[in-house]
């Protein structure tokens, strides 16, 4: 039996409600946007500027170190942001019984072996109509604003842990969620979870 | 019920035996060694060239090109080897019923929507145990040969495909046997081939 579950995934793809029925399902907590508001109380910073960032920085990379300088217990902004999101997920973790959403909880993680590691993602077509009707994106230029929210999840996972976002050997588990659905890729989750 | 399984793997993760199980279950034909003898049917070319280039080439790059010239219908060796395992791919997509092993499959048949794609890994201590137990390699330097078969799959994978190998949004599903073992993963497949 796992006792935590982390799910990565591409924006568009599911991800954030498979990992919430698996969470329903086992009677887990879910971490999510409640890491947001959790690290926002922990750092005094503004939840808009976190929830913007916590995953997606180093865009600003040149505008944060040089003009802000190191102002966070001697780390730039987006560093200390990462280190108190870091300091959080080890203590869901510690705490147990949880299912965690992005923030590169499978690295965080990575030394514990009773954590069960799952990326989604999706066909591009799936993900432009789940962002277009599910998140409200504007259907102008979809295309390019997924193609963005890839790049820079990949860039700030990279950054952080020096391996390559969505490649399979960081996870135990991957699924395409255009082809099972989402209900199948919850289903195969919460059954491996128990089993291993 | 998806007609054709396409299983890649890395080297010692057991990925072969997986696809076997699956074959045996579903009644699918199994096309690993079968692909090296009829491909060096097709071709004339020596089985153990084609075992040891099939999936490994580019290394010599420099050498085949430069000095065996463009000797097989105005093609390289390895291009020519690519292009004869791509064409039997085909046909024996077309047949149906079949879990193919390696070589690109994946990407080969991208465009069918009734192929399921898996990709196995598994941590370096299974595969460092597997390859001497099972393969009978030499524990000696062991990582260092199975870094290397990564490397040649990789690089190989390039650039036929221009995609990554082992980079999830490849595949339906990726599954990590060193947490799952082989009768789990087998079995998840055959369900989901099943189903979908």
């Amino acid at each position: 039996m796992k006792k935590i579950i982390t799910v990565s995934r591409e924006y568009g793809s599911g991800g954030r409600d498979i990992a919430k029925m698996v969470a329903d399902e086992l009677g887990y907590y879910f971490y999510d946007s409640a890491i947001i508001d959790t690290v926002a109380e922990m750092t005094g910073l503004n939840p808009e500027y976190i929830k913007r960032n916590g995953e997606n920085t180093r865009r600003s990379h040149f505008f944060t170190y040089g003009f802000m300088g190191m102002n966070f217990n001697g780390l730039a902004l987006p560093d200390y942001l990462w280190q108190k999101q870091r300091e959080l997920i080890l203590y869901m973790a510690q705490k147990g019984n949880c299912v965690l959403v992005g923030r590169c909880a499978d690295y965080i993680l990575r030394e514990r072996n009773d954590c069960l590691n799952v990326f989604i993602h999706a066909d591009m077509e799936s993900r432009k109509k789940r962002a277009i009707e599910v998140y409200g994106d504007p259907a102008q230029n979809i295309e390019r604003l997924l193609k963005e929210k890839d790049k820079t999840r990949k860039t700030n996972y990279r950054y952080y842990t020096d391996h390559i976002w969505g490649q399979s050997q960081n996870y135990h588990l991957t699924l395409d969620s255009s082809l099972f659905g989402n209900k199948a890729c919850a289903e195969i989750i919460v059954d491996l979870a128990k089993k291993f």
